[in-house]
């Protein structure tokens, strides 16, 4: 059993384990309390708080422990939006961010607050200068994280604060994936993260508002944590969060160079043994444990299962992964392929043989998949497919009839060389592998009309045409769906 | 050590201890995966919804599990008042609903809702006639705690419950004291609990939304938990939570009739051995491990100081125990004697040597805090105190000169037989103690005014009339604070 999706959630660390095991006994009562059991309780709330903000490098009456990292987001940004309302009502987010601050971002507007979304590269990194055009006057709050969480790529947060802070505008950095790694440099305002992503218990979030920047808590009033995070304390485990933190910390350094040169591994393997792969996210200014890739002609479901079958846990943006069979906002973001995809995520600790053994797996399934679904056969980058023998192209001819799900035995090519395939109804990746197809069966210059329904062609089309070399002359609405027309160039 | 604070939280039950180191094991990853670490985690969760909804009497699809019981009810009001908005907004709570409701009422009222307190008897529960009086054709949602945390009297739930449902009206029943004794009974639609309450582990809440209740979910966007619950679902604390409901459950019939013994005997013996005590509550409709009483002229926080000394850990709702000062509004809204409270809650499990211990000590820490104070010294109901001897009344003469600070060696009655106690800037329960110390000064039917800027007067001189059997004639406004006017009856 190989797990290697870090990046969603990872076993408990054995410092938290017997940290928790121990606040079991002593740390059960409310801390609020004045009797013996509620001092005893309060001393290792104290504590703990000392010590999780000696790893964020904060004050301790700065920090408030919340009941999960997507929490902290939510309170966070409600209270510092709401604590700037005088100032103006104005959002920035990157669009890679997670969905906990993408969310509240769609509160915020539905309540008639503006949003700006700063684009990425096609790294998934925001650019200064794009961070730096959305800065507006009415700016109340500016959201980036310290890293993405689904394909590793570090966002320049120092440099975002440094700008924010000139401007006036508090930063609030979701640091998630990064702060068992290390410290979020900058000078950032606020900050957020969430224990079971660096080892401590589920149930545990951290919130953290600087001195200085204005915060009115949102909902109903509580008293406990500073009025920041409502309930009854999860103390057990936040004694076991605060001291799980620490103790990554402690080995930080050495795992993260380990890690590093593991997923530099696969990065570089991946594309060498898997065909028609893009590997995405920065190559260098990435988070040590994370490496994401998307393979063309492939099913992300379906190889998600192979890869569990073999003892492989890895996680997928392909949008047949999500329940509302949309590609991930991330890789739509950054407009690379979301089929095929594979986010690949290890904890620390992971076993180098264990990577050899996935290289080793992860070929295999990925050609079974292919087979199944009857892909084309690999061909070199820029090449038409070579179409797999006996297989009958189920493009359809004419545009007028673009609904109809009649199967052409010939393909027509109108008077100005267009040959429509319909997709309709087909998901991810067939209307891609249906364009691959017929691609070599229109003359150089001529074009296909891909129609399709599927949310992820128009992500995954202009990423082929990238990929193959082949012009992405844009989308049109149509009946149903829209018509993808891509331009054969070689 | 005695903790006998149970209705604040409990240590972890057994059983949930096992059921959280197992669930450590089994339970860490996300179970929205579709990996074997995530199907395990999903299939945990299931079943522990469904071993809470059989202990709730209510469908699994219809109970979520929340972060405390504190977000339990700001999510199920919220929701609740959000999905009947065409209906109306207007909400009807108890005056005496645990802080959560009471908040949540008041973020509702700052948003231009409307909100019914219904008034409790000095037992400390609505009435049917109170409850249906309150109900409104706009009437989004109506919310009563099963039964109270702070005295212990049970709420007439089912019937209250029946009245809402002919009324068309949604009832959301707090049940954090009662879930670990009994399900609720009645056809309420929402329920909200807290598992740290019956020996669960604290980061649990349940939020139960009966199928058919309009419910529109407030916040930003998650998928987790139907929408009701946002974040990483804090699944080992949950399945400890679900074992352990079942687990008390099954003691819950024998246990509850031990505990009601040994509190109606701390009930008739505090009545007995401490002179000068109001027992309240309910004597019957109440929950098995709950007593709470007064104690004229003493200070709670000294008192719980004294008793945590010699190993009793105990509550109060006396104001001085209070960030705000302010006198616990449940003691408020009942109009009972709120200086020297204790609440006493036994877990489960209580020793009666325990008890009997708390019996033995409890007049002994009375007496001590009484004679630091240099309270009067207690005389038999209706009769003048007697005043310690060399004990100077501090009361001023005249009533022009109110707010001055001097000590008069004589009392000066004026011509309308008015004696003024200047007990501006004394916290309770000094006030009641001055008004105790003079009011042997005045004639019968000659009148005392103690001015008093401690919100705890307001309460406390009423209540001292009443147990004293003198007149209590209203509060009048002052330059400072309020003057608090008493006749002298006997």
């Amino acid at each position: 059993m190989s797990y290697f999706d870090a990046a969603s959630a990872v076993p408990l660390h054995p410092v938290a384990r017997q940290a928790l095991s121990a606040s079991l006994d002593e740390g059960w009562a409310d801390p609020a309390r004045l009797y013996r059991e509620g001092r005893r309780a309060r001393m290792l709330l104290d504590a703990a708080r000392e010590a999780a903000a000696e790893a964020v490098g904060c004050r301790p009456d700065e920090l408030v422990f919340t009941s999960s990292g997507t929490r902290a987001v939510h309170s966070g940004t409600a209270g510092a939006l709401a604590g700037r309302r005088r100032v103006g009502r104005h959002l920035i987010v990157s669009a890679v961010e997670h969905s906990s601050v993408l969310h509240s971002a769609e509160v915020f507007e539905a309540d008639g607050g503006a949003v700006t979304r700063v684009p990425v590269t096609r790294t998934g990194a925001v650019t200064l200068e794009s961070y730096a055009d959305a800065l507006r006057s009415d700016t109340a709050l500016a959201c980036l994280q310290s890293a993405n969480h689904e394909v590793g790529t570090e966002q320049p947060v120092a440099a975002v604060a440094e700008l924010c802070r000139e401007a006036g505008v508090p930063l609030l950095v979701d640091a998630a994936q990064s702060l068992g790694w290390a410290a979020v440099e900058g000078p950032w305002s606020l900050l957020a993260a969430s224990a079971h992503k660096w080892g401590g218990p589920s149930g545990v979030g951290l919130l953290v508002v600087r001195k200085g920047v204005r915060f009115a808590p949102q909902g109903p009033l509580d008293e406990r944590e500073s009025g920041r995070a409502a309930g009854f304390e999860n103390l057990p485990a936040i004694v076991a969060a605060a001291a799980s933190l620490r103790a990554v910390r402690a080995q930080a350094a050495a795992e993260a160079d380990r890690l590093r040169e593991l997923t530099a591994r696969i990065r570089a393997r991946v594309a060498d043994v898997v065909p028609d792969v893009e590997v995405v996210g920065d190559p260098y200014r990435r988070l040590p444990g994370i490496v994401t890739f998307s393979c063309l002609y492939v099913d992300g479901e379906t190889l998600l299962h192979e890869l569990d079958r073999e003892g492989f846990s890895v996680s997928s943006g392909s949008s047949c992964t999500s329940s509302t069979l949309t590609p991930s906002h991330v890789l739509r973001a950054m407009g690379v392929l979301s089929e095929g995809n594979v986010r690949v995520s290890l904890p620390a600790g992971a076993a180098s043989a264990d990577v050899e053994r996935f290289l080793d797996v992860l070929p295999v399934a990925v050609a079974a998949v292919r087979e199944k679904l009857g892909a084309p056969l690999p061909g070199p980058a820029g090449a038409p497919e070579v179409r797999p023998a006996g297989d009958a192209p189920t493009a359809d001819a004419g545009s007028a009839d673009a609904g109809s799900a009649d199967a052409a035995d010939e393909l027509a090519v109108d008077a100005a060389d267009v040959l429509v395939v319909d997709a309709l109804g087909r998901r991810c990746p067939i209307p891609v592998i249906e364009l691959a197809k017929v691609i070599g069966d229109v003359p150089v210059g001529g074009t296909v009309r891909v129609l399709s329904d599927d949310q992820a062609a128009r992500l995954d089309i202009p990423a082929w045409c990238e990929m193959r070399g082949q012009e992405y002359a844009g989308e049109e609405p149509a009946d149903r769906g829209s018509a993808y027309v891509v331009r054969r160039l070689s």
